[in-house]
């Protein structure tokens, strides 16, 4: 039996494109020793993984990817045959492994076994009840704290955590929802079907003076996906107390990239920027599940996914992220 | 009566140089309705009064200052004549006035009356009991919070913030407390007599390699009073759930200065970079008066000075600060 791959063909310049990964088929193995053979359902694409493709760029959270291997990246999937007891047959799990048709789990890679989240698709796994969902949830929770009056900004508002952080911020109580996105598509959809009171296409015109005209006082909470020079524009209109959750960095990966020269403001607001990564708080992931699923369940929070279809697409899925073409939780459905 | 006065000659550029302020002597005028007439015995030099020298300027604190009027700053004096019954002849107050031997105090000028210290010489309220030592005081106490394993790291390490932030953070129970200053000199004298287990100087050699070899396990705690590309180094060095108070700016007035391209560090490491001022926390200056005070009365916090002799010495002193001669708070004895 044959398995479709995907592999890491070259290491991404900047933003990564098509070239940088190849498809490969390879002889399906058997489970060895403890270990389980894993059916792929769904392969999460998420922005964070182009970090560790780059030469050398293993850290305390994974190793650096090896050129010519399968591409690291979170799946869910069914356990097909298992030497391993604690993944029996037919169970569905979440697990970081690689963009294949089927991987090999071995005893100590990332596998956890699914909640039961009732009628609800298995990809939400991978989206609003994952780490991107979790994300939107604990920034805005723990650390945006929005309040009646506030204005919360989201950068990158439709991907997936910002399209959930500005559901998860009006949820909470926010006066007014802002976001920033990279086309006037984009725009439009954001503001008619997910509730975002304007979204700014920060591609287009003076970035400030829009931003000015769409947060006439000021922005409260700044929820950023991106860094880079966007941080720098928003610097320029935060308040007094203002609270930045810092989450992702898609704009690190842009060479040209300087850091915010205005960072001065922080002082003068007494602002606050705070890093955060949600898989240090698996301790609360059953409580920002609960929570979301009860939304999801009200109907108050809504999910939005971009399905790819075929493993061999999964390349192509991941440069999109970066080109901007995804609108809320971007997966591929293996098969 | 005469009355010796520094004006705004020209608005600097960058870092302030004596030619950009004048000493003039004008004619005492008497206090009108409401007014009080201040003898100032000293005038506090701080870098972020610098702020406000820039066409423009003006903001929610301060206005900007206007050229030809003598320079704003703190001061300690004495009620020398009054018409204000809030200011009796012969009270002590600390007021934000400016620099001259003499000033008249309107009924709405920032003036309080001073404390009783005791023994402690009277300056002591513009540097280790005033805003520069409250500073040191809050970011640690509040933003830093030092653990007894932790490291402890302080820009511009000898001026009058860093010199008490050093201080507390070993009173606070830190186990390694590192410093930044500019000349070996200082750097030098930091180690023998604040107590720094190690000073930097950031203008000499590798920094981030000086660094390393400082702080092998990391730095915990970054209370930064410089912003600027010191800030970049340091963000390749911070530990896990690292926290950075951050207060001043002085090398944001270099124009050359750009942002920290590597702020995603802070999401990396779950850091927080926390911006604070001092006088937001007016309701607690009771607490950090005394709590400082006990600590200089037990010889656990020493208190350094840097006096220039005279009032048209105020503008060199002020340039000194920026030029990083100094030790200390500095201040001028008016006469």
């Amino acid at each position: 039996m044959k398995n479709t791959q995907v592999v890491l063909a070259r290491r991404p310049t900047g933003y990564p494109v098509p070239e940088d990964f190849r498809v490969e088929d390879v002889e399906l193995l058997e489970p060895g020793v403890g270990q389980a053979l894993i059916q792929n359902l769904y392969i999460s694409l998420d922005a964070g993984f182009r970090n560790w493709m780059d030469e050398g760029a293993g850290d305390a959270i994974l190793p650096a990817m090896p050129l010519d291997e399968p591409v690291m990246g979170l799946v869910v999937g069914r356990v097909h045959k298992s030497n391993n007891t604690q993944l029996p047959e037919g169970q569905m799990v979440m697990a970081r492994l690689a963009w294949q048709a089927w991987s090999i789990a071995k005893p100590d890679d990332f596998v956890v076994p699914l909640d039961d989240i009732g009628d609800l698709p298995l990809s939400y796994h991978l989206g609003v009840l994952g780490d991107t969902g979790m994300s939107g949830y604990f920034g805005l929770k723990d650390i945006g704290q929005p309040k009646p009056t506030d204005t919360v900004l989201i950068s990158a508002a439709g991907g997936a955590v910002g399209i959930v952080a500005g559901q998860v911020a009006r949820i909470l109580g926010a006066k007014t929802v802002v976001g920033f996105a990279s086309n006037d598509e984009k725009c439009a959809r954001l503001e008619a079907e997910v509730g975002y009171d304007k979204v700014i296409n920060y591609r287009a015109g003076n970035v400030s003076e829009q931003l000015g005209q769409a947060c006439p006082n000021g922005v409260d909470v700044y929820f950023d996906n991106v860094g880079g020079t966007l941080l720098e524009v928003v610097l320029d209109h935060i308040t007094h107390g203002a609270r930045i959750p810092f989450c992702g960095a898609v704009a690190d990966y842009n060479q040209d990239s300087h850091g915010p020269r205005n960072l001065f403001n922080i002082v003068t607001n007494s602002a606050s920027l705070v890093g955060f990564m949600t898989h240090e708080r698996v301790d609360r992931y059953g409580e920002a599940r609960d929570q979301l699923t009860a939304w999801l369940q009200s109907g108050e929070l809504k999910a939005f996914e971009q399905v790819y279809e075929g493993v061999e697409q999964t390349g192509l899925a991941f440069c999109d992220l970066f080109a901007g073409n995804n609108f809320g939780k971007t997966v591929v459905r293996v098969a």
